[in-house]
């Protein structure tokens, strides 16, 4: 399979995207990698590898640009050429590590919809405590969503659960400000039923003091509520372990106690790092289009590109679509 | 003044809620407090007082009642007798840490709303890292609502966190998920410009993962969100100090390291405690409505009641009253 990656975006591009797509090729026979990019900028980190194709880009979408805008004027940049080529077929897949906003406008207008899916959505998967994590959608392709987008977001939340995380009869839960069916707001009351009368294992309302528990493996929200949460994760979990670290260096004695447990320590952040679950699949295009985390090292990259891998050999585009289609059909 | 407490509400009542009433009356002179609940069941835990009265209830609403209805059926509780005695005026303000849902529904049906309020917003004040807090509204009093609602909720926070919390023209922000003004869903995007042009000190939109290093001192969201961001915060403080918990009692080497920094992280959880912040006002009320943590101790009890006599002392109530009403004559 051909998977299409762009080479200049992210915090650390082009370099630690370059080394993840060696790995990726060293440890999957069946991958061809295309990178898009600025040759004279990539050249330093480039080595010959025949499953490996060189396309030359002019320009770049910058992190602080415009995504609509930046997806209809830059042409020549890494992220729409490699759109363009998941497009037209050429490639059967693409990662970007660059702008969320303009890979997201990218899949829509380049890449395109599914028929069938009336929003895509942004779909990482998130760790919980045992380890095993749970997907989450959607984290932000649109601010709002009415109640069947959700039921589209569960469908797609599911074949990916199943086909790409290996989880049987995967449970969907709806995010909620309590667990009774009544609760909530004007969304999650009129979702609430579409969900149980869908078939999927739906497991009811979930709350978000719950999710790092792995209260469900597929958890669906509209947008603005999923970034709001996955937002509030990041800042709670990084704010008690700065507290935890200043402790640690008050005194001496707490130095003492930070050498003994350092290792322990930093296995548990290991446990809530993004980059060891791979990309979030930006879920309802036609292909498979991976956002890699903006800070992404070849490791996180290299993880997108495998989830990428599995994607593709697992046919989730094609399941989506005949899923819905069925679905419609049967109403 | 007069403080209505509700002696029968909360996990620990009545023992500690009679425990934190007597701390009260002995810090407080000027605080007489009106016990209303069961004679008999707070019997073991009382002793004279000439500032306090006892009211006897025969009936108590349950954690596990549903709001509204136990609030109109069990007239004779120790939840609607406080409320009424409120809406009399024959007490100043009122604190329970009985069933949210149901000091709500009393506050709204009993007591009543303040003219020009539409609705009432429930406003805890959460922790920060330097152990400033800010307050945040709404928490959940209505899942839905509209642009005009969160500036009323700016107004009300404002005037608390200048009177009670004594920050001077105290920083308002939007709770979202971008900075940008554009950013977010149709509410947040309609409320920003209302805001900019209200009489408040507004600083623009807030993400939540700065919440805790004080990004505002008072943030305004609909009940939905301000619900979800407060479950949030908990869960994943709590599983993140679970972690760490489990690291120390991995072996041996690591249990010296907790014995050497007990007394440090014992600190920490402190800061983020929220008994130390007192109670969530329900604002735009005739009245102050003080909602006590359900597991309040008598120290959370105290401090409830630290916050209300405050409230009343600085007419945070009159004050909203006329704010709003110049506010809708200057339109």
């Amino acid at each position: 399979m051909k998977i299409a990656v762009d080479g200049m975006g992210g915090d650390n591009a082009p370099k630690e995207i370059i080394e993840g797509v060696y790995k990726a090729l060293d440890e999957f026979p069946d991958v061809a990698v295309q990178l898009y990019g600025h040759q004279e900028k990539m050249q330093p980190y480039l080595k010959d590898h025949e499953r490996l194709e060189i396309i030359h880009c002019e320009e770049v979408i910058e992190g602080t640009d415009d995504p609509v805008r930046a997806v209809r004027r830059k042409k020549d940049s890494s992220m729409v050429k490699m759109a363009q080529a998941v497009k037209e077929q050429r490639a059967d897949a693409c990662v970007s590590a660059g702008n969320t906003g303009a890979l997201m406008a990218a899949g829509l207008f380049v890449v395109g919809r599914i028929e069938g899916v009336d929003r895509p959505a942004l779909a990482p998967t998130l760790p919980t405590m045992d380890g095993q994590g749970f997907v989450m959608l959607d984290m932000g392709a649109n601010a709002e969503a009415r109640p069947e987008h959700l039921v589209q977001y569960a469908v797609m939340g599911s074949i990916y659960a199943e086909k790409v995380r290996g989880i049987q009869n995967p449970r969907v839960g709806l995010l909620n400000i309590g667990t009774e069916e009544k609760k909530g707001n004007d969304l999650t009351k009129a979702a609430f039923p579409l969900l149980k009368e869908a078939p999927l294992n739906f497991i009811g309302n979930v709350e978000s003091r719950d999710l790092l528990n792995g209260a469900a493996d597929v958890v669906v929200t509209d947008g603005f509520t999923g970034n709001m949460v996955l937002k509030t994760i990041e800042g709670t979990a990084m704010n008690v372990f700065s507290m935890i670290k200043k402790v640690f260096m008050s005194s001496a004695k707490t130095k003492v106690a930070a050498f003994l447990v350092k290792d322990e320590i930093g296995g548990l952040k290991g446990m809530l790092d993004y980059s060891e679950y791979g990309g979030a699949g930006l879920f309802g295009l036609k292909a498979p289009v991976i956002k890699a985390h903006g800070s992404s090292n070849s490791t996180a990259l290299f993880n997108a590109i495998r989830q990428t891998r599995t994607m593709v050999e697992f046919d989730v585009t094609g399941t989506i679509y005949s899923t819905l289609k069925k679905e419609s059909q049967d109403e």
